[in-house]
């Protein structure tokens, strides 16, 4: 039987960045770590429960990079530069080939963005995954949730949905001709957002995340920053088979309240339209306008034939049913 | 059905304390936190999974409890001040009895240690708690495990064994006459030695707290510092409970190998043996010297009689049985 510890050594310590910031990573009772003078600390939790959050079967090595990435989101959602993780990791078994997956997957996409894994902790139960992050900001470029104002345009990154229709198709619930693994990839190796929501501080009023859905994430903006919104549904920018998916069948929670996205909703200024939409240019995904935020108090959505819906409720929430 | 929202903000937000340092607390992407310029950030993450870590019958105040102070004692093995913590609890349902009994424990020591709940998740699956736990440090105070001498002197904090005595006697496997409750409250209700360890950076060399065990901690400081050490049986500090036990039975196993502690040990160079004695003082509990660092590569012990033990082994390890 493998022990916890060699299990660290052997997979985690040597596969992301090493920093010099670090002044004490895995291996002591704490981590010990240096914050620049002029920055800010953001830190951000996340769990992933298998068979909540995701399939006990899927690929250990999309595990290891979701688990992360989920967490990169918050931090790019406050348009923060990653730095340090912590990775508590309950395992039903050590299972070798299985961490070694893991390891690999967290720790390419720790790599890429410069994330130094500093501590943690390895048990042995029900297979579930906490990462918490660290990052630094300018204390003048914060993204905060509270800070749209009305007026304010709304602009999502990438494209909405896609996660959703890939997990309709796994479950059975959707078939499409062709393929499918692009979806499938939206899904299980979602993109953070972390260089949109860095370029975005300083230009932006105010960003989440989309990690329960539009709908319920623009609601938690809205209600962050005492403001309506309207989403003009027909902007929304959607992915050939999403666009397919809706047309086929009218449903529109696809891309407005299924989870997942880990795109940025960012609430900019309209006097900052244009050097905003000149920054998204060189971004690697597009920035899509969306809607507006209003003096109101719901979030109400517009169809394409014109039609009114006065408050798009839903969106996940996990002790609701 | 209680939403996972409304059940952090009604147990949780409120219940420790509001810290100047926290410009951002729970209910954004991030937490954001302010460091100040002449303080290391100290950063430790650990989980505590039903069944294995604790019976899930234990009461939720207890629990609440405990998932803090394992984490405020790696603060406290470092010589950090305890500032901020995040918590992720994975519930297998929102029994709101339970969760405000496990908020009002986790809260009451977070509140006697100053510490502000700024972050987490909550979500549903098998019941599990991982916390991650921020403490700040004087650069030249540190207490790393790695930085104890040959010739040092090795104390510990308070008494060893009554949690491995009460789990024994929880499981069946030990009756006695008298009450246990003390040492049920010392396996439920450990208390972190974080002034203890504060008051120990700046004198001692190096420290770890119990958490596995004497032998296998004391095992860990001297791998990681390159050294080895000798322990004297006879100077344990043991209850009255424990020292009965070990004599009715000869097993050294319950003070030297049970874990859950979560006493401290130091290593304190001999030249401050009468600094660091009379600062202890003042503890809350008493500081014992229980041996020597050498050069040796192995921590031996010496029982009472004379008898030398040439290589303690065993702890506690998740993934050995």
């Amino acid at each position: 039987m493998v022990s916890e510890f060699d299990i660290i050594r052997r997979h985690f310590l040597a596969a992301t960045p090493a920093r010099e910031d670090v002044l004490l990573g895995v291996g002591d009772d704490c981590a010990l770590l240096q914050v620049p003078a002029d920055r800010l600390l953001a830190v951000s939790s996340d769990t992933l429960v298998a068979g909540r959050h995701f399939d006990p079967g899927v690929a250990p090595d999309a595990l290891g990079h979701k688990a992360l990435a989920v967490n990169l989101s918050d931090l790019a959602a406050m348009g923060a530069e990653p730095v340090w993780a912590s990775l508590c990791l309950t395992l039903p078994e050590a299972d070798e080939a299985w961490i070694a997956g893991f390891a690999q997957g967290f720790a390419t996409l720790a790599h890429r963005h410069g994330v130094q894994l500093v501590g943690g902790d390895t048990t042995r139960g029900p297979l579930s995954i906490s990462v918490t992050v660290h990052g630094l900001l300018e204390p003048g470029r914060v993204l905060r949730r509270d800070a749209a104002r009305p007026g304010d345009l709304l602009y999502v990154t990438g494209h909405l949905g896609d996660a959703g229709l890939a997990l309709l198709a796994r479950q059975g619930l959707y078939v499409r001709d062709g393929s499918m693994a692009e979806l499938q990839q939206r899904l299980d190796r979602p993109e953070p957002r972390v260089d949109e929501g860095r370029a975005a501080a300083g230009l932006a009023h105010a960003a989440i995340d989309l990690s329960d859905g539009l709908g319920s994430d623009l609601r938690h903006l809205c209600e962050a920053s005492g403001v309506g919104a309207l989403l003009y549904l027909e902007s929304l920018p959607l992915s050939n088979a999403v666009r397919d998916y809706v047309e086929e069948t009218g449903d529109w929670s696809v891309p407005l309240s299924s989870g997942d996205d880990y795109e940025l909703l960012l609430s900019v200024p309209a006097d900052r339209q244009s050097v905003f939409e000149r920054a998204a240019r060189d971004w690697l995904v597009p920035a899509t306008w969306v809607g507006m935020v209003d003096h109101g108090r719901t979030v109400r959505a517009m169809y394409p034939d014109g039609r009114l819906e006065h408050e798009i409720t839903g969106g996940y929430d996990h002790f609701r049913e």
